[in-house]
């Protein structure tokens, strides 16, 4: 990307409306206006375009970037590292397991405590339904009160990095990089996206991502088809905000419970497993209680409901069913990785090695967006003239490598 | 606060003599002088005026900040993280687990290895009786020979963040809260501060906040009334200390067993469970001998000699005979934190749900001095003219936020 | 070092060829040109200068060291760290118990995943033979077609920080170590080096040390003489590698089966406990196998026949052998460290506990120089004109420590 590029691009964000990001959170994609989102995508591109320029985009001197992780995670911690190194943040992990959380701390004491250096809280906590966002909540206004009382000289703003309901910063990326690979979101109406179920020999993944896909994709004029075997179905709360998005943004929202209908002429797929999410609150519940035996059957008894559904498969033959006309010459395959794959990773898993191998550049692709668009968020929240300090910096030419 | 008060308390921090504290570790308060404690907390007062002015207080270019935490912590931990991070000096953690230490190596070694580019080291190690201290005294002299040696091209000075002895950056955070909340040390000549053991359901919480309470509390001529249930003495060493220090300050250092007669008239409380003094010591050499049966048998006397106890509890009734005409209406409580809070936290501890709620924010505040302070003790051991480095930085503007 | 060696020493670095290994790894010392071996000398002692001198040698704004360690490591993990720092880059520790590496990723996803931003990666992998160096050349190849692919903005460049064929950053500094102390290249022809096994409680110790050893010290002209047990063989390869090495040095490369031959006349020692080569080959394939038992037995029998050699001992009578006329009086002792020291950590070891106490604080010299060997590998693959660079900012000033 040149510098005249990144300085339209700077032109259109300094035309977008995204005050109230200003010292807010972002924990849901439906919470945030259109114009916020596009403020994210455009600053998104502007400091990957300045760092391939080569210019810093190092704008804190210091200051801290908590992250607090309640999952197991790779990709997700390394791109909010990267992030915040890109905004030069340095990363303090709240490890659950080193802290004193587990003694019985008050969630409100300990998001204070952790936070009197802190810009920014970036949080993970996608296991429990009905947890995981109202814990970020609570971080949230734990926080804003300490800010007010006086205790935290500055206020931490939240990012969402997965929780129970949406994972933000997974769709934001998958969503640029649409934008990206198509050519602009004004080349998007009427395209279709299918967000379909998929087999894997694993149990209990998260609905995040099914759920902000279908939250987010369904604002920009596509056909979002989300298909999935019966029994899982994702939270009705998020179903009614993608067809009030597609309604507004005059696209569709469909549901089927056939994968080979949803892939019928899209434009592209997002095969991947989810939990039912009536198991998944159950599951919470069950570890409320504490109930070891009856976490133990019920996972027997996913695994065994999964085992019926072995056909949702994207498969040769399924891809061949979208559209081909496309410049792929068959539709853009998506996966938030990794991915089971079916004779690489397991036996039978969501998606054949094949299909799998031919857009494996372009789903790292798709992941190489995350960084960006963590940042994007954090931009957005800290400052509240974003394109006046970028337009700035590229102009004085600081150099991220001297 | 404006950058005029942050000028006038660089004026003070230049008249005061702490030339001894350059290159030197901060390991018990009682090792220094009234100068030099005067300058702790003007810095600490000067760096936290200038990161709410926005003023870069990044002095490092680079460098290391070791971190040696031989117990759990998520406060300290944070504290200490933050306190480099404002400095400009990024945390490497020494982790016992991860590191070859287990396996043998001698301190001497070990400690040079890390610190071929540390410029600080912190260490918390308050479990054992007789070790923590010694241990950091082992550290500190093993790289001053290292850096005389020429091993290592500078001295790293060491931080005492928790030991068997004192907890100097506890202590002095509480301490720098008292000053401000009280309007500044002039204020408080003859005001009575309770340091008195609580009942916990918990066991073998260490000393080193009591200790390190009395032995700098009873420096600013107040009166320092530690009490106790027989057998929770605490060190006779640093009780030694706190005498001569009250009779130095024109304080008073008073002992009872009754914490009624110690919240007598109190300005400010801070009522907190340790572990007897004796016990401790048991415990080292049980550890020691790795009698683990001794260990348990230890354990289940401690909780029952606690458990007799129960009636040291911060109640509303116990907070009634403090003084009430203070501009809190009664004494001013503290805490180090985590509190045991009866109904809350546990079913019976520390202190009732009610007291703890009316002081939470000036808690969170006292914890919140804890970074600065540290910072402080850092830039007052690596600089030999802090004040012109601050007053030049104040000048120059840089800002923290870009 | 004062600035005017300083100069010299980047005037004799910009006369060096070293242009490949601009954004290009650093794996094994026979794979680097002489030239290339001289400027990574060169930029180390630059670099070490400059810190000495408080010139700041952060040349990275923003961009992250990632590191990932299949071993415990206390002393490498802090040299990785302090060179990073150095350099002004941040550290991200891909820990693989936290990460979904352990869930059967492949290596090319995992790599490109972490690597968004990351300007260097070190790798640790010295657990199993065939397995180490293959693993890193699998990453490397890995980010380079990320980078091709557009997926990466900018190309990782690999430092090998120990694989089970070399361990060229300790190495690297034991040579420089050599290099400093006898006073130049200059002065080592026909020096005597002894790298001999010696004996140690434990079992299993890496080969990567006296084959680096063999493979780096026979380019400078010195005789090096490589003792150990029968049955203790390094690699044939690295001996080959060491062969022609001495061939082309003017220098020689002899094997025997006694210390005390190899001790004779030595200017330098370096006797270290090993595993053979066939064993650590056979503990491999058990491991593959997840054959436990066998691997208990293996440990036995390897245990036993190292009891049979505890006459490799590093003992006062064995260095009256070496050469008694250098400065030291006796030859410079050298180990990579942790040593198994008689009566100090273990019952019999390696080496006389008089004698490592003659040599400590040479051995803590030889490993200062780890960070700044570390660094100087990262600049030469990270800039192609670090000469220039360096040289700026011996001039511009910029300090360390402000």
């Amino acid at each position: 990307m040149d510098k005249l590029k990144i300085k339209s691009l700077i032109k259109q964000l300094s035309k977008l409306n995204y005050k109230d990001m200003y010292l807010n959170d972002f924990l849901l994609t439906w919470e945030k206006t259109d114009d916020e989102i596009a403020a994210v995508f455009a600053v998104a591109d502007i400091l990957r375009g300045m760092r391939e320029a080569n210019v810093s985009t190092r704008f804190f001197d210091s200051g801290l970037g908590i992250s607090l992780f309640r999952d197991n995670s790779t990709r997700t911690r390394f791109s909010y590292a990267s992030a915040c190194n890109l905004l030069g943040l340095t990363v303090q992990d709240l490890d659950e397991g080193k802290s004193q959380i587990a003694h019985g701390e008050t969630v409100r004491e300990t998001a204070n405590m952790v936070s009197f250096m802190a810009d920014v809280i970036g949080i993970r906590d996608d296991m429990y339904i009905g947890k995981g966002n109202a814990y970020m909540r609570e971080v949230s206004k734990s926080v804003l009160e300490g800010y007010r009382d006086g205790v935290l000289e500055q206020r931490p703003t939240l990012v969402n990095l997965q929780c129970d309901i949406d994972h933000p910063t997974q769709t934001m990326a998958d969503m640029l990089h649409i934008i990206n690979t198509f050519g602009g979101v004004d080349k998007l109406k009427g395209k279709k996206i299918a967000m379909t179920w998929a087999y894997s020999p694993s149990y209990g993944k998260p609905l995040s991502v099914p759920q902000g896909v279908i939250g987010l994709m369904t604002r920009f004029g596509m056909e979002v088809a989300l298909a999935h075997p019966k029994g899982y179905e994702v939270m009705p709360e998020v179903e009614e905000v993608a067809k009030n998005n597609a309604a507004a943004s005059g696209g569709k929202f469909t549901k089927s419970n056939s994968m080979a209908e949803a892939f019928e002429g899209a434009d592209i797929v997002y095969p991947k497993s989810w939990a039912p999410f009536a198991a998944m609150e159950k599951r919470t519940n069950l570890y409320g209680e504490g109930d070891e035996a009856g976490i133990k059957a019920l996972e027997q008894e996913l695994l065994k409901q999964n085992a019926e559904h072995k056909d949702w498969h994207a498969t040769e033959g399924m891809m061949l069913k979208t559209n081909q006309k496309t410049k792929f010459g068959e539709a853009l395959y998506m996966h938030c990785l990794p991915a089971d794959i079916t004779g690489v990773s397991c036996k039978e898993g969501e998606v054949e090695g094949a299909v799998f191998d031919r857009h494996r550049v372009a789903m790292y692709k798709e992941a190489s967006y995350k960084p960006y668009i963590i940042a994007a968020m954090m931009m957005l929240a800290k400052f509240n003239n974003p394109a006046d300090k970028l337009a700035e910096r590229l102009e004085c030419g600081r150099p991220r490598i001297m």
